[in-house]
C-alpha cells in the first residue's frame, strides 16, 4: 500500500477550499489593516512537512482485513489532511504546528457493509472513530476526545460517492454520504435535476456532512434546509444498520430521521441519504436591494417570509457588512453604497420567476427598499463562495477573522443581534483588539430568522485564546437571549457546553441513552455533540 | 367531591362527536343495505348505565393530595367517558358492554407542575397513566396494557385549556394541551389569527393530541401538518420537565421536538405547544373538479404538489368513493357524477386566492380535469365533519364500517392502493361479507401522498374479530409495499406490531432507551407505540 493509492482530500490542511481559488489581499486592504494596528505575525505558518505527528497506535493490518490494504494509511500527509476542520481556531492550531488531534490512521471503506464491519472491528480494538467526508466542520466536529481509546481512526467516506438511485416520478435521489456537494449537483444535472443546496462550504462539503450537521444552503428560502429535504437515511452503527424513512411524512412514532440528522457522527455513520430533488431551473435572476437601515430591511424580509412571495435566495447585510462588502474582495474596505444591502434570487421557470419577482418587488418597494438591479445581485452570486478565501491571507497578515451564527424568533432578533455584537465587541476590545463585527440575515422562516456574524480584529500573540474568550462571550449572549446556539454550523466540541445548557440535562441523558444503544462502547466521535458520560 | 364538579368530555362513550350533530340513515340507504344482506344486529348496543366496570383499585386520596379532591373521580360515568377512543373496534366493544380498558380513576391536573407531580406520585403508587385530552384516538392509543400495575389513571388535560402566549410579530402562539381544536380556533380568531388545522376529528380533538399523534388537517396543503407547525413543546415526565424548541429551526443536534411529536404519551405528557399561527384568511373558495379516472386525477395532484401552485385543500376521491359521496349523506348511495371527484380549496387574501386559483385551474384543466364550480366544493366544506356521524347509525343497522390510512412516495402510490384494496376485499369476502372499499388522496407532498380508505360491509356475528382479520391483512399489505403504517392516525396499540417491523429492532431499542430515561418505571401508556420490553 502506498499513499498514492489512497483517494484523499484535495484541500490544504489549513487553507480554505479549492487551491485554484486562493486569493491575496488587495493593496488597499493591506494599508487599511496597518492603520488598524494589524501586524504580520512574527512566526509564519508551519510548513506541512515540518508538522510532527505522534506515532500511530493503530493496527493497520486489522483494519485492512475489512477494507483491503490499499484503503488504509497511517502516512503523515493522509493523517494531516484529516486533522480537524475549517474553523479559524482549527487553522491557527495547525499553522502553529499543533496536530495533536490528528487521527492515527485513515481508512476508506467501499460499501455500507464495510462501514458496519469497520465499526465492529474498531469497537473490538477500542479505537475511536471520526466519520470524515468533506472535513469542513467549523465547530470542532472532527476533533474528538481520545482519552481511554487505543487509537483514533478517521473513517473517510470518499469512496462512497455514487448516486444509488433516482426516482424521477417521486423526485427523490439516493446519494452516498461521501459524495461532495459539487459532484452531486453535477451528477443530478445530467438528469435535469438539482438538489438546490449551496452552503458556504459547497466546494468542500459532502452529502453525509450536510445531513449529520443539518446544513442550510444559501438558497434555503426556495429549496429549504438540507434536513427538510431528507426523506430517508442509512446509518451504519457498531450494532448494525438503522434504516429510516418510508414515506415523505408519517405519523408512525417520533421522526427517526430527525434523530439521526444533527447527530454529527455520534450515533452512527450516515452512508446514504434519500433526498427530495427538483428540476433544474430554466431561469435564474439575482438582484440587489438597498434599505435605509437594518430594522427596515429586516421588517421587509419578515413580510416576505410570513406573507410571501418568497424568493429562492433572500439575504440582508447590516450597515457594517454592507460597507465592507465581503462578497467583492476587490472593493473590500472601499466603502459600499450606504444603508443595508439585500440580495434576492429567483430560480424556476421563466413564468414563475417573473411572477415571484414582481410580487417581491412590490413588497420590498412598499417596505422602503430601493431596487439596485441585477448587477449587485449577480456580483453576489458569482462571488458568493469567494469570501472565505480571504481568511487565509488575512490570517497571514495578522488579522483574526472568524464567523458564528445563531437563530431565533422574529420578535427576539434585534435583541439577539445587539447582545451578540456587544459580547464580541466588549470581549475583544478588553483584549486591546477592538473588532469589526458584521452581521447578516441569510435564512428566513415564518416565525424567525438566522443571524450570521463575521468578526475581524488584530491578532494578539495568542489568537486561539483571544478568540476563545470572544466566542465564549458570544455563546453566553446567545444562551441568555434564549436563541439556538447554532443555525447551521452544528455543535461539534465548540458548542457542546452551551448546547447542553440549551437542551437541558434530561435531553442530554436521553440522547446518551440512544447513543448507548447504537454505540455501546462510545467509539463514535467521543466528546462531539454530547459531553462524555464521565465528563 | 362529586362527579358534577368534574369537567368532563361532552361526548358519548361510543358515539362519534358532538351529540347535536347526530344523524340517521336516509330511507334509501336502509333499503340498499337490506339488498346487500345487511341485517340489524340481534343485540342492541348496551345502555351506558348497564356497562359494568371493575372496582377501582386506585387510591383517590393520594392523587387528590396533588390536584385537590374536586379534581379526582372514580365514578362510573367519568371512567366510562375515558374508556378507549373512537375506532370502530373501540365502539363495538363498548356497545357489547365490554369496558375492560376503563381507567380506575380520572384525575384533572390544573398546571404543568401538577402534571409533573402527578406522574411522580403515580410512579410511587405503581399506577399506569393514560394521558387523555380529546379522547379521539382511532388506533387504540387510549388502551394501555395494565399487567403489572396497581391501577390505571386517566390523566385528563381538560383544565389545561388556555392560550398562554401569542407573539404577533413572530406569529406563534403557546397553547395548552387540553385546549380543544375548536376552542383554540375561537380564541385565536379573537386576535385575527388561525392555526388552520382541521382534521376529521376537529370537533373532539385537542392540541396535545394533535402533537402526540402527529395529526394532519384537511388544509394540510396550505397550512402543513401539525408537526410542521410546532416550534416548541413542554413535556412533563416522571423525571421532571423537558422543554424543547428555542428557534424555528436549528442545527443544534437532533430535533428533539420531532422525538416528542408522535411519542403518543409514552415519553411524557405534553402540557403545552408553541405553534406557528397565521392571519385569518380574508377569503375562502372551495371548488369541485371531475377527472375521468383516479390515475389521471392523481397525476394532476402530483403536478400541483411538485410544481405548484398549491391550493390550501387538495383531495381526490377514487371512482368508488365518488359514486358513494360520503360527504353528502342525503345523496348517499344515490349515484355520483361519475369519474373521480376532486376538491380544491383556497384561503388567503383575495388577490392571493385569485392568483392561486387561476394557476391551479390552468394546471388541472390541462391535466384532464373538468371544473364543477363552487357548489360541490362548498358542499364538501360544509359537510366535511359530518361523514363520521354516519358510522353510528350504520353500526346500528348492522354495517361494519371503518377507515385506515397510509402514505408512500408517488411512484409507489398505485401499487399501494391496489395492494391494500385487494387485502381488504379478499379478507372480508372470504368471511362472506364482500366489502365496499373507497379511497381518497387527502394529503400531498412533493415526493408522495397519503391514501385514506373507507371500508364497509355487512357485520358478521363477531364484528370485532371480523375487522381484526381485515385490518391485519391491510397492515401486512402496507408493510409489504414499503409504505408507512400510518400517515396521521398514529400507532397506538393497533399498529404497534407493524410499526416495530417498519422501523426495525434497533430503532425500537433506541426509543425504549429514551423512554427508560424519561419514564424509568414505564408507567406512561404502557404497550402503546412500543412493545413492552418484556413482550
Amino acid at each position: 500500500m502506498t499513499e498514492a493509492d489512497l483517494p484523499r482530500t484535495d484541500f490544504h490542511p489549513y487553507r480554505w477550499g479549492d487551491p485554484a481559488h486562493r486569493t491575496t489581499l488587495p493593496a488597499a486592504a493591506t494599508e487599511t489593516l496597518a492603520a488598524f494596528g494589524v501586524r504580520t505575525p512574527e512566526q509564519p505558518p508551519a510548513e506541512l512537512d515540518s508538522i510532527e505527528l505522534a506515532a500511530s497506535t493503530v493496527d493497520l493490518a486489522a483494519l485492512a482485513e475489512v477494507v483491503g490494504i490499499e484503503h488504509v494509511s497511517a502516512e503523515h500527509d493522509a493523517r494531516l489532511a484529516r486533522t480537524r476542520g475549517w474553523s479559524t481556531p482549527d487553522l491557527l492550531r495547525l499553522r502553529a504546528g499543533d496536530a495533536t488531534d490528528a487521527p492515527d490512521a485513515v481508512v476508506l471503506p467501499g460499501s455500507h457493509q464495510e462501514v458496519v464491519d469497520l465499526l465492529a472491528r474498531c469497537e473490538q480494538l477500542n479505537y475511536a472513530v471520526v466519520p470524515f467526508a468533506g472535513g469542513t466542520s467549523v465547530v470542532g466536529g472532527l476533533a474528538p476526545e481520545r482519552a481511554g481509546f487505543a487509537g483514533v481512526v478517521a473513517l473517510d467516506l470518499a469512496r462512497l460517492d455514487a448516486v444509488l438511485a433516482v426516482d424521477e416520478v417521486s423526485r427523490t435521489a439516493t446519494l452516498q454520504a461521501g459524495l461532495r456537494g459539487v459532484e452531486a449537483e453535477r451528477l443530478l444535472r445530467e438528469k435535469g435535476l438539482t438538489l438546490g443546496h449551496f452552503p458556504q462550504s459547497y466546494e468542500g462539503a459532502s452529502i453525509g456532512g450536510y445531513a449529520a450537521a443539518r446544513s442550510a444552503g444559501q438558497s434555503s428560502a426556495g429549496y429549504g434546509r438540507f434536513d427538510d429535504m431528507v426523506m430517508g437515511l442509512e446509518l451504519a452503527t457498531p450494532r448494525g444498520t438503522l434504516s429510516t424513512g418510508t414515506a415523505p411524512k408519517s405519523a408512525a412514532g417520533p421522526d427517526l430521521r430527525q434523530l439521526v440528522l444533527g447527530s454529527e457522527g455520534t450515533l452512527g455513520v450516515i452512508t446514504s441519504v434519500t433526498v427530495r430533488v427538483r428540476p433544474l431551473p430554466a431561469e435564474r435572476v439575482f438582484e440587489g436591494w438597498r434599505f435605509p437601515d437594518f430594522a427596515t430591511g429586516a421588517a421587509a424580509l419578515r413580510e416576505l417570509a410570513q406573507d410571501g412571495p418568497l424568493p429562492t435566495v433572500l439575504r440582508l447585510s447590516d450597515e457594517a457588512e454592507t460597507s465592507v462588502n465581503l462578497a467583492d474582495p476587490a472593493a473590500m474596505f472601499g466603502g459600499g453604497p450606504g444603508g443595508c444591502m439585500a440580495v434576492t434570487g429567483y430560480e424556476g421557470t421563466a413564468a414563475e420567476v417573473a411572477t415571484r419577482r414582481a410580487g417581491v418587488t412590490e413588497v420590498l418597494t412598499a417596505a422602503g427598499g430601493q431596487a439596485l438591479g441585477t448587477e449587485p445581485g449577480e456580483a453576489w452570486r458569482t462571488g458568493r463562495f469567494r469570501a472565505p478565501y480571504l481568511r487565509d491571507p488575512l490570517l497571514d497578515a495578522g488579522v483574526l477573522i472568524e464567523t458564528l451564527e445563531t437563530v431565533t424568533f422574529w420578535s427576539n432578533l434585534d435583541a439577539l443581534r445587539a447582545a451578540v455584537t456587544e459580547a464580541l465587541s466588549s470581549t475583544l476590545t478588553a483584549q486591546g483588539t477592538p473588532p469589526l463585527v458584521l452581521c447578516h440575515i441569510s435564512h428566513v422562516y415564518e416565525t424567525g430568522a438566522s443571524l450570521y456574524f463575521t468578526v475581524a480584529c488584530a491578532q494578539t500573540a495568542d489568537p486561539v485564546g483571544q478568540w476563545r474568550q470572544a466566542k465564549q462571550a458570544a455563546n453566553a449572549a446567545i444562551r441568555a437571549a434564549g436563541a439556538a446556539i447554532t443555525h447551521h454550523h452544528g455543535v461539534g466540541t465548540d458548542h457542546r457546553a452551551t448546547y447542553a445548557e440549551e437542551v437541558g440535562p434530561l435531553a442530554i441523558e436521553a440522547l446518551r441513552a440512544v447513543k448507548a444503544v447504537l454505540d455501546p462502547a462510545g467509539i463514535l466521535n467521543p466528546g462531539v455533540l454530547l459531553p462524555r458520560a464521565e465528563g
